[in-house]
């Protein structure tokens, strides 16, 4: 007679204390399985728990028999008795509340097994030591693993919480088209040609951008969407060509609204997922300021060490390098770390964190320590000091150093400077120890400017995309005829960004035909060039559209940052390698020739 | 000073008698506007319903004169009054319930005219008769209509509805991904070219099916999703390319175990959005019973007029076409349909009926009406009437017929005969109006074959898919040597029809190493091609997969009823036409050189 297995009437996760006495029918996994002492004790494993089984004195001989060929990784059904396992059995783990069913035992009655299973090929643990190749190959097996489950309920808790949210605010949930157009703009696209309509191509969408926007024009007033984009960049560390976006669009908003309903939804993620509140409204930061005190516009706000400008200063030292940047128009900023006792910042790590800064670019890494004088005041020493004389005692003052600190310093032109001290911020940050993983330092960063000029291509492009509004005090300077004023225009766009990671951003769009003109004339962009690019959403914009706005989250990388994990494939059940193919179903992988032939296709051997 | 848009008081479907004297501001779209004794009116309308304007006498001049500028389709904001219409101008449509608004109007203080819009290609109306075309050309216009801002308003609730429901079912959402891995069964798939490996491809899933059963051998119990799938399919009457599936997938389960759940969801939909309670449980039928029956296994079961057989009585007549279907093996069936007065089934619409019936390969269409004799008792006249004498009295008692009725006659095979008689079922059902719109007849077609002869091949193929249950007490069929007896293994496959229409299915899954080897032997599927067909997950079922079961919704298809909606295209936001393109987007369109060169493809000319 086989097990009801469709009749389990608990999970794994579930018998306590309390349960004892009662007969229960169970399922799951072998996760662990030993002999002792002529008993059977199995390890019962399912996606909500752990149970322990007792195949013993009080099972039938057949059974405990069954129970013996038992391995790994088979999936069971059994019924039995609730026990408790007595005073001094009690699992540890019971009480640190890992193993919430630790007080308690199975006595197994009957057992069936349902499937067998080969050793597998790596353990299922945390502890794995098995390369990521061989997991993603047997990712099902991998999946198994307790912190996976983990990070995929989270996964689900976070994408319902936001759905509830989002329904809760009014806002209707719409589906976009996988199937669409390619546009020459942005990263590139992902083609699927036409079978029906041979030498075109449909695009995967890089994001619904076009579409939310029609949305509007559409009246639908609050759009979001939980949707899947695609982008075919080479593949850069941890990176996925297919990821997923948390999508809204509202109308007849300001800045201000899209912010508060966004920092309400990942509010509500937080004290769903993790207990904790954001304290709300999250400060704001201007992109220029961000770049003034962190030299990045997504600054890890956890720790200080920001930057400091002292051109005035280094224009009156000697110091070539100092002068040279200064006299060019450059900039000198300074960063003061602090490292009681100077255990971290030794000598070696001095030399490799200028090795570091040469590779992205720097020129080298001046520095100078801050002793203590005789008096126990400040004094530099080591390192550039001996440049620094002449204003040791202002800089010292201005910077606020103590002995102990060090002070970093870098001369150059400001984007360079900001570049090379963020990056030494960030590591003297890890270095220092200074980036607490529970702590949650959200930040908006606002006002970024409209347009920046290209150097390369020589003409203005949009920071973010050229539908961004700009700020109506600054409209005056976009319609200025002086392409002086053109790069401190300000936008409508903002970004979240959470402990240094920018989580997503958006703007608000523009909806006035002139303004709409005048950037693309800015852009360098005209009619037929806009119409050929853009001429769907310009069509629509033409029929009344709203004032509108939104943003988008990326779902994968909030679910990384909730989860701790230290990789997005970590968070995404079938993720691509870095060498972007799936070892699990081979894919990318060749097709039958029928196949191209019905598309109108032939493939090309690179190199020929 | 321009209006605060952002700080809309109320939408437009929101103001009552009881708000009168409340000042407000509303922003919209001006859907109709009119002047009339110096004062202008205009109907506001937003996605959330219409609200009157009144431009009159308390109005500041200027915006008077602005009011009369003001055309159909452009966005405004305004702020104003509250006002009683007064007794005799409340409109009609306020007490039929189309218009909550109706009591009221806003008697306008300041206005602004956020964007403008030329007169729309077409009148933004449910009683448009522009074609779909240049609709779906300009569908930011065409989804203004309230009908369809309904229908996606009720696609938001359904989704959100579904997912309450299985959430607290315990269900996770988890996602699969969309660039995969090319199958040669089932359906066309889309191609997507790999760039990172010239020469292979992705293909866009056509269900997340393998993935499913990949999340059960991983053991997450319980799998949801709300997926995109994709077929590159020829395009019939109401297919698109790509669409939207409910998808789930359960651990330790058996049958009724996801009939239940899947009832449940349904259940929850229909309350939800119709406040319509489903009689449950649904009920089933098997499907051998469906198809003599109903000649399909998808019955309308709104409406009789099911088929009979009639072979023994047939087989006494003299008819040709009656002996020769029943001794060549085949079967003769009856529908018997009651038309009062004859009104509906007239000659002409007989000879219709046979007609449309020869396009589908029948040879003819018998048939005899039934008349009343000078006792008033029902017997047989025109049509077959008189081939049918020496059967007259027995088949009219066997069939029930009144006078006034009608007898249809189909001989043939039996699979010949029932896809006549079904679709004479349906063509008699709409003429004879037996199909009420607000009537809901769910079923369950269970008991379908596991495997069937196809005669092209000349081998079994499988009804559903490899993967399906065989019933247990037909395992000693499975088996069995005899290849006469594989015909009749029944599967544990189901599927749900609503008033004729599939909205889904799906099947217990084989767990059960023999069980699958044996199936793919009856198949003729070697261990090579299994492997190469089904590797991963043959793969993975290797490793205690446990018993598990699912099925898959066409959520588009249920928008479509719970709304009325004719056409797909009516529920889905951006879709495709009956040729496969998007005349918004001109989506597939032709592609850079550059963009065909990087992923090592070139076009070939068709006919070359």
């Amino acid at each position: 007679m086989p097990l009801p297995y469709h009749q389990r009437t608990h999970t794994c996760g579930e018998l306590r204390a309390h349960h004892a006495g009662q007969e229960v029918i169970l399922a799951g996994w072998v996760a662990h399985h030993r002999d002792h002492k002529g008993m059977v004790f199995v390890d019962l494993r399912d996606r909500y728990g752990m149970t322990q089984l007792r195949f013993g004195d009080e099972t039938p001989r057949p059974v405990l028999e069954e129970a013996r060929r038992l391995r790994s990784e088979w999936c069971i059904c059994i019924r039995g008795v609730v026990a408790h396992r007595g005073e001094g059995n009690v699992s540890p783990r019971f009480y640190t509340g890992e193993l919430p069913t630790g007080e308690i035992e199975v006595v197994v009655q009957e057992l069936e097994v349902l499937s067998e299973s080969p050793p597998p090929p790596f353990e299922i643990s945390d502890y794995t030591s098995a390369n990521e190749e061989i997991r993603l190959e047997h990712r099902y097996l991998d999946l198994r693993r307790p912190s996976l489950q983990r990070n995929f309920l989270i996964r689900h808790r976070v994408a319902k919480t936001l759905r509830d949210y989002f329904d809760a605010h009014g806002f209707v949930e719409l589906e976009t088209p996988f199937l669409t157009k390619s546009t020459p703009e942005g990263a590139r696209d992902f083609l699927v040609p036409s079978r029906l309509h041979p030498g075109k191509f449909f695009a995967l969408p890089q994001s619904p951008q076009l579409f939310k926007q029609l949305f509007m024009v559409a009246g639908f007033d609050r759009y979001v969407q939980i949707v899947r984009c695609f982008r075919d960049e080479d593949l850069r560390a941890d990176r996925q060509p297919e990821f997923t976006q948390l999508d809204l669009e509202m109308s007849f908003v300001q800045t201000d609204d899209v912010i508060r309903m966004a920092e309400g939804a990942i509010a509500a993620v937080f004290a769903q997922v993790l207990g904790y509140d954001i304290p709300r409204p999250v400060p704001r930061l201007s992109y220029q300021e961000a770049m003034d005190r962190f030299g990045i516009d997504r600054p890890d706000t956890r720790f200080g060490l920001e930057l400091q400008n002292v051109s005035d200063l280094a224009a009156q030292t000697e110091f070539a390098p100092f002068r040279q940047a200064v006299e060019s128009g450059g900039v000198v900023k300074c960063i003061v770390s602090s490292d009681p006792g100077g255990k971290v910042l030794t000598r070696k790590t001095i030399d490799t964190l200028a090795e570091e800064l040469r590779g992205i670019g720097a020129g080298g890494l001046p520095y100078a320590k801050v002793a203590a004088d005789d008096q126990g005041a400040p004094k530099l020493e080591t390192g550039i000091a001996k440049h620094l004389a002449p204003i040791a005692a202002d800089l010292l003052h201005r910077v606020g150093a103590k002995p102990g600190d060090v002070l970093w310093f870098m001369p150059g032109n400001y984007t360079a400077v900001s570049k090379y001290l963020a990056y030494l911020r960030l590591r003297l940050g890890q270095l220092l120890n200074l980036m607490p993983a529970q702590q949650w330092n959200f930040l908006w960063v606002v006002d970024f400017p409209l347009l920046e000029w290209d150097e390369e291509e020589k003409r203005w492009v949009s920071v973010h995309h050229p539908f961004t509004s700009p700020q109506d005090e600054d409209l005056p300077l976009l319609f200025s005829d002086n392409s002086q004023h053109w790069g401190r225009i300000r936008s409508k766009a903002y970004d979240l960004v959470l402990n240094g990671v920018e989580l997503g951003g958006g703007s608000i769009r523009i909806h006035r035909a002139d303004v709409q003109r005048r950037v693309f004339q800015l852009l360098g962009i005209g009619e037929e060039e806009a119409q050929q690019k853009f001429g769907f959403l310009l069509q629509a914009l033409r029929y009344g559209p709203p004032p509108h706005g939104g943003l988008a989250f990326g779902l994968d990388r909030i679910v990384m940052m909730l989860t701790g994990a230290s990789s997005l494939r970590d968070v995404i059940a079938f993720p691509k390698t870095q060498r972007g193919t799936c070892p699990l179903t081979g894919a990318p992988s060749t097709v039958a020739e029928k196949q191209l032939a019905e598309l109108f296709l032939r493939t090309i051997t690179p190199g020929k």
